[in-house]
């Protein structure tokens, strides 16, 4: 019982029950947890064989008996050492507002827009990485009030330096930020939770290994099918089947490379709330519809949410599992209740999954901002049938959605790829994007490395743009995501005949040569994409393995130059890859090149030193990419998409002198037998001028055909 | 024990044990109340000899029986009948973003700026008055989240009516507002108060009488000293001494009536956080400026917060009886431990009260708002020694201070008017005006509605304008609030010698003609408050012993006039004058006159139906002003300042046809010996042509001359 005085009072301070729980990972619990939180929702145990691999932690990462916490009836506070002030905190989740955390204070609230910096987001975690070498997570599913080194103790009170008295006269000056509290603690409020909580510390030595544990933690990262990796296309809201079928034949004359074909809220006879059921008038034979699009190379993704519509088949089932309180006059499911869960699942795989349906896009599980003084949301103070409360429900429902979905092709040993609007702490192994109305390019780029921090994946939609070159410079950022995704669903014609979505809407379609180049220049750009999706594939293991972000800061990468600390427009993709998207419609960028290793620009295959900056100016859709040298990279003949028995014809790039072997992760790209061991690492390994490629495995085909070797920046 | 059973669960929903407590005033208990809520700290107990006098109300305005409760470990939830279709809600505190109230959800948090219309605000207050006639307090110092008539319960699911399945497909008509929840409850979420909460329902027959109710539940309205009516004056923060003897000597040079000169935090040694202490640099002789002043008819008012710096002499004592984070380097006091709150008064009464000074602007008591995501309060989970929690804390702190600081001049028998920057429910006794950093001029206005529906008073300061003509309309408007506060604080040079705030930074001020005309609009501006200044002075004796609000909402003397429902960009005055300001720059507006009364112009005289329109062009300052007709309006000959033995020479204009009779009230103006009836009434009567003037009561002096009387608009 550690017990510090505030003066003139004893206040109920305690020291944690510590336990390592795993290399590198040990447990602070204060009090009695809740009985609803990320961990006890999780989808997955922790990686044990995974963390296993990591280096070893012997003794905690600092000295976790000077965490603190204090339990009330009101709430539960955990108090941590802060950072000293040569260091940085980040993560905290998806904000999309500000990449350093130190200063701020967070609410870290699911939100469908950022409110400031306060980290309400698609995805808030509260879960965060100091410079330091480690990572503290809190598990809750409240909506937590962090202060992050920013509050000044009462113990830290001084005289003013001589000198200091003159006055402060403008507002600019009484309200700058303090600059005495760089010290301070992070201190984690948990209102309305008046038992306790449980904190979890991950070792280091570095950031990136706190991230691997964490997400390993949380049962290692998800693994897509190998289709998911292409792109997915999604249409017009209204559309019909035909001309939803009219969409795809457009996409395939122009010989765009896609593998997912998305229909949004049309599909259903009500959406908002919805029923969840086809449309007949619109769409008259769904079978026929997933069978002629899988013709063309293409799965179908249906957009829904999960407010159920009195017309729904589900409604009644759901009627005594759902929340007290109606959003947009549907149901609000009780995922917390595993047969509500179970219902909803059950659900989807007969009307849909068994019908053929590849995926879903779990749209509106989010919750309006603060700052929407007339949201739509159930409210915290909902009551649901399995006794969670609506604000855990809010904090969770995202996160339950996906377990519900996700169950039907966990059961039917069938991977799939979705989208969805929230989430929560511990989501590294679901297999869905987060994606948001948000759409300023710092955000959706910010959001890219912060998704990194926290074990989300974040899919940078493309749906509309102020010209061309910005739609081809989004296209491309989006193609170094971990989804590519063109959405512009409010349009009823194909991008490529019209980007201009006031003239789309009228029908104002470009001159046919107009159209064949916008399409041919989205086809280069996606191409990019098809050519590393190996490469990218090799990633996701390493994600799911490893705990290993596929994209990521490069803070994880380059520890020590600290003048990453600020930057947040440019991110690795894999590897070996620094991508550093044009903003908007410029063309032009400055890049800075972190030290530690060279870099060879991947296009003209020009070299720099590590810890330049180099200006790039390049055609819209070119965007930046620089390759870290010496290294291998697998590049493969663009598919159009990937079918189950794809094989990728393979040259490696080989960049500089002595590469490290490089790992092609080879399975059926599909099923979960890969958890069973079918799966075969290709190692390509380059020694003495001469490359080798070593399959080791028990999967029987070969994707991957490594035609060729080419030399690089030597 | 009600049971509204949620479907497939039974959760613990109770019935309010009801208690009649005062005449119209029902208390609903659910649960035990927690220890810091704003009834257990008033100022005052319940004028239960006012409320006496109101209508009888023998039955509660609603079936109470239907308010529901919830009590969990996380939060007290209670759930009150809603207002009809055709019923609106009002209040919730000063909101200076909405005036209507259905539909929003609140978050009803002490900040210094709005956020959107959550009413996030220097006075949010848990009150609301609903157009049915009656009004509902929550007595709590949780920031409570309400839900106002927007929850659609789980019970009104419907189908869609035939049509209805057209596909929405622009996100404005996703998120329009839902139309369905029109009969939705009241809901209050009081997170973090696991125990239960006290809630008082106020009868009406309609808002008006509601509102009185709840004010002299809380004691009743302050009544200010006559001389807080006058114009403040607040000089340039950086003023020493001789420059603020120059600006007041400037002042009455041009005649501006003044009663009360503010130094701004330049008085001190040490500001942001306070020392509290002459700076004897720049105030080398305080006693000697506060007896100059007077000489100039001025009493002197003190800008401070409460925030302590290390330097002054109140730090050690307060030390620890004081939270655990500073603020600006200063601690945090106690407030809610009665030893504190006497430590912070006894030193004001010692070293500033007792040599003179006669009130202070207690600045700061509010809170960053969470837009702010780097604020500087102490947190909600701050610890203080009295028991209290920082988030009960952040909501009573401005309350608790103003009460700390009352209590000297209460303990001398001397009134005092000050400034203060945060408050809560219950207010209305301490004699202290809001005012706010927010400066559109509609939401200064709109505060201004919004406060006599809670128990507040408002100053809608003048600090800044972009031309002469918005300097004089904002002057007008202010005259006509509560208080009349002229706050340049930023600028060197007095107003009147250069209205622009950037060149009297550099001291390039208007040729002297120039300054003359500028000092003589601003002086026909404050005359004319001067001349209504018994007139307002009989308004605040209503609302000291009848809790009716001295300026109010049109809506709350009209109520049966519904347009009112959207107005909330004019007011009343007193008891008969309707006030529209002009906004901004402009000097033309339309005017609603409300049905039930005629109307005659003040200026012209001409008379206008109730029920009509009227556009007004005037110049700027003058801005609209029009009287209830018939009625009685005393007008005194303009003082330059209230001195003590003030008597005001009146001329009473007679509008109309038989005007009920008018009482003005007379007193030391002064002292609390109006408390031991040491006043009179002074009925002015007119009958048969002619006018009378009876006075009754024991005090010894006559003020008020009445030396004539103006027939207007016969």
């Amino acid at each position: 019982m550690a017990n510090t005085a505030v003066h003139g009072t004893t206040a109920g301070y305690v020291s944690p029950d510590i336990t390592a729980i795993a290399p590198g990972i040990w447990k602070l619990r204060f009090g009695t947890p809740e009985t609803f939180t990320p961990l006890q929702c999780r989808e997955r145990q922790a990686d044990m064989a995974g963390l296993a691999t990591l280096p070893e932690a012997p003794a905690p990462p600092f000295d976790v008996s000077r965490a603190r916490g204090r339990i009330t009836a009101s709430r539960t506070v955990v108090y941590l050492p802060g950072a000293g002030a040569d260091d940085e905190i980040y993560g905290f989740g998806l904000d999309p507002a500000c990449y350093r955390q130190k200063g701020l204070r967070k609410e870290l609230t699911v939100a469908a827009a950022p409110v400031t910096q306060t980290g309400a987001s698609h995805g808030p975690v509260p879960f965060y990485l100091s410079t330091l070498g480690y990572g503290v997570y809190v598990d809750t599913a409240r909506v937590p009030v962090v202060e992050v080194a920013r509050l000044a103790a009462k113990s830290s009170a001084e005289p003013p330096a001589a000198g200091e008295t003159a006055l402060k006269t403008s507002a600019a000056e009484l309200y700058a930020p303090p600059q005495s509290q760089e010290q301070g603690e992070v201190v984690f409020d948990l209102r309305g939770n008046g038992q306790g909580v449980e904190v979890f510390v991950f070792a280091g030595p570095q950031m990136r290994q706190a991230v691997q544990r964490y997400n390993l933690f949380a049962g290692g990262g998800c693994l897509p099918p190998l289709w998911g990796l292409g792109m997915k296309y999604r249409t017009w809201t209204q559309a019909d089947q035909a001309m939803a079928m009219e969409h795809a034949r457009s996409m395939r004359r122009h010989k765009i490379p896609a593998d997912m074909f998305g229909l949004e809220p049309g599909w259903q006879t009500h959406a908002y709330s919805c029923s969840l059921a086809w449309d007949a008038s619109r769409f008259p034979d769904p079978d026929g519809l997933v069978a002629d699009l899988r013709q063309l190379g293409l799965r179908v993704n249906l957009w829904e949410h999960a407010y159920v519509h009195p017309s729904s088949p589900l409604f009644e089932r759901l009627l005594t599992r759902s929340g007290d309180y109606l959003v947009w006059g549907g149901l609000v499911v009780d995922f917390a209740d595993p047969e509500a869960s179970r219902i909803f699942a059950a659900y989807h795989e007969d009307e849909l999954v068994a019908k053929g349906i590849a995926g879903f896009k779990a749209d509106e599980c989010d919750r309006q901002p603060i700052t929407d003084a007339t949201p739509f949301n159930y409210p915290y103070c909902s009551v649901f049938p399995s006794g969670i409360d609506g604000e855990q429900m809010s904090q969770l429902y995202g996160y339950l959605y996906q377990r519900s979905l996700y169950s039907v092709f966990r059961r039917r040993n069938q991977r799939t790829w979705g989208d969805v609007r929230a989430t929560t702490a511990l989501a590294a192994p679901l297999p869905f994007c987060l994606y948001s109305d948000a759409y300023a390019f710092d955000e959706y780029l910010r959001q890219l490395l912060n998704a990194s921090f926290a074990g989300l994946l974040w899919s940078p939609e493309v749906r509309d743009a102020g010209s061309l070159e910005e739609y081809l410079n989004r296209l491309a950022m989006s193609s170094f995501a971990p989804q590519l995704c063109l959405n512009p669903w409010f349009i009823p014609h194909p991008l490529w005949q019209q980007y201009n979505a006031a003239k789309n809407s009228r029908g104002e379609l470009l001159p046919a040569a107009e159209q064949e180049r916008v399409a041919a220049r989205m086809r280069d750009i996606v191409q990019l994409r098809m050519q590393l999706l190996p490469y990218l594939y090799a990633g996701f293991r390493r994600y799911q393995s490893e705990g290993l972000p596929p994209v990521r800061s490069l803070l994880l990468e380059f520890p020590a130059d600290t003048r990453l600390r600020d930057i947040d427009n440019q991110f690795l993709f894999g590897d070996h890859l620094l991508v550093a998207p044009f903003m908007g419609p410029g063309c032009e960028r400055e890049v800075y090149l972190p030290r530690g290793t060279d870099w060879c620009d991947f296009r003209t295959g020009e070299r720099h030193a590590g810890g330049s900056e180099v200006r790039v100016a390049a055609p819209a859709g070119d965007i930046p990419v620089f390759v870290s040298t010496p290294c291998l990279l697998p590049l493969a003949a663009p598919l159009e998409h990937v079918a189950d028995d794809a094989v990728f014809d393979i040259t490696v790039r080989v960049y500089g002198q002595d590469p490290a072997c490089f790992d092609l992760f080879e399975d059926d790209g599909v099923s979960f037998d890969y958890e069973q061991g079918r799966f075969n690492r290709v190692r390509l390994t380059w020694a003495d001028g001469k490359g080798t490629a070593t399959r080791t495995g028990t999967y029987p085909a070969a994707r991957y055909n490594i035609s060729g070797w080419e030399r690089v920046g030597t």
